[in-house]
């Protein structure tokens, strides 16, 4: 089983960073390969724009989807989008550790899933969900929290943790045929005491060994085929 | 009124700019001011980091939050962040246009709530919601989709609407003491006819100019006196 963990954390030495080290040498251990992207060390451009395509389809009006499709079907993108691409494409486990912000993902890992999640890559028109392009390709979230569990339940201030990361969840991973797994959320991180911090780093471990172990034959990696049929016109 | 519009979309002749300049020029004609952050256009960044700060509080260990405190404590925020902080300081309204890209913001703009809405700056500990340091601010977001109000439906593929937002709505605007209000969705934007545009970009006006006549005085702009006391480490 080949996992990429897509890691998306300003500081080395922080425990989003304690929290990939350990999923990656739990991962080996257990047999597996792993890669990393380390969206910061890499200096990733979140922005999307025409700096993603090696060329223009129209000049006059950007719509980025329709670029998107234009490159996937003239292998036109950008080399930082070509490289991130294959390590998808090639993974049978994408991992993505980050953490919360405004209850979200970091702007450079949103930069992340709109750049090189891309339309004619990721996703097409008619295939969503059960018929998603990444069918057979499973998912998995590494999150970190100020608040504590208490704040993200039913009854708490934030609301429960799958409404807040459903967004990511059901409107990216499902969306493009990812089987989800539970999540692995390190709730309120930076306040626990080291013994606390320990714990949550062998639950990690345990957790995405267990998610690996249970893969089934990874999915084959045929190259994608656009349709050419498709509509490209699917978002605003 | 003053109302603040980010905008954030690559395409000067994109939808979502119509829906901009139709909302700042209805705001003029009832009497209000406007500005926009047009963030393309800016070339804001929205990697959240050191350079983010006139100065470092710890060169060692990054710490996002402890880092923006100090600089909000020393006026130590980056030029691009004090010109968009006094931005939103100013603002009675704050407006957000952006296409729905995988279920939430573009990278863009999510890196604007991420770097400018900083600790220090928009909320601290002990100040969420009601008592939320933006109270008597209000905030409204206007939004174009891919998918039909229909798959934005309960019953829909990719659920309520209001819960595809509330992350925004809740754990942005309202954590900080926006009052937020009914969020203008244009839906399947791109597919609709130019009818059904002309509609929108008719209905988005009446309701902000609505939203706009209905806020009570303005709130008061004292500059942010911090709590020396505050307890920094509130998220992950």
């Amino acid at each position: 089983m080949h996992a990429l963990i897509v890691h998306a954390h300003p500081d080395p030495n922080s425990f989003n960073a304690a929290l990939t080290r350990a999923a990656s040498t739990a991962l080996y251990e257990a047999g597996h390969t792993v890669e990393i992207s380390d969206l910061y060390a890499q200096g990733f451009t979140p922005v999307a724009g025409r700096h993603d395509f090696l060329d223009t389809l129209d000049a006059e009006h950007f719509h980025y989807q329709a670029e998107q499709l234009h490159a996937a079907r003239s292998s036109g993108f950008a080399a930082d989008l070509t490289r991130e691409q294959a390590r998808v494409h090639t993974a049978d486990l994408l991992i993505l550790q980050f953490p919360l912000w405004w209850g979200g993902a970091p702007a450079i890992l949103k930069g992340w899933i709109d750049r090189v999640l891309a339309y004619g890559f990721a996703y097409i028109d008619g295939r969503r969900f059960e018929t998603g392009l990444f069918k057979g390709k499973h998912a998995l979230l590494g999150v970190t929290t100020g608040g504590t569990a208490e704040r993200f339940s039913s009854g708490g201030a934030y609301g429960e943790i799958d409404i807040v990361l459903r967004p990511i969840q059901k409107l990216v991973l499902r969306y493009m045929g990812f089987q989800t797994h539970e999540p692995f959320v390190a709730y309120a991180a930076p306040r626990v005491d080291a013994a606390s911090r320990e714990a949550y780093l062998r639950q990690w471990q345990a957790h995405v060994v267990a998610v690996a172990q249970a893969l089934p034959c990874p999915a084959p990696k045929e190259p994608l085929q656009p349709d050419a049929e498709r509509d490209w016109r699917s978002r605003g």
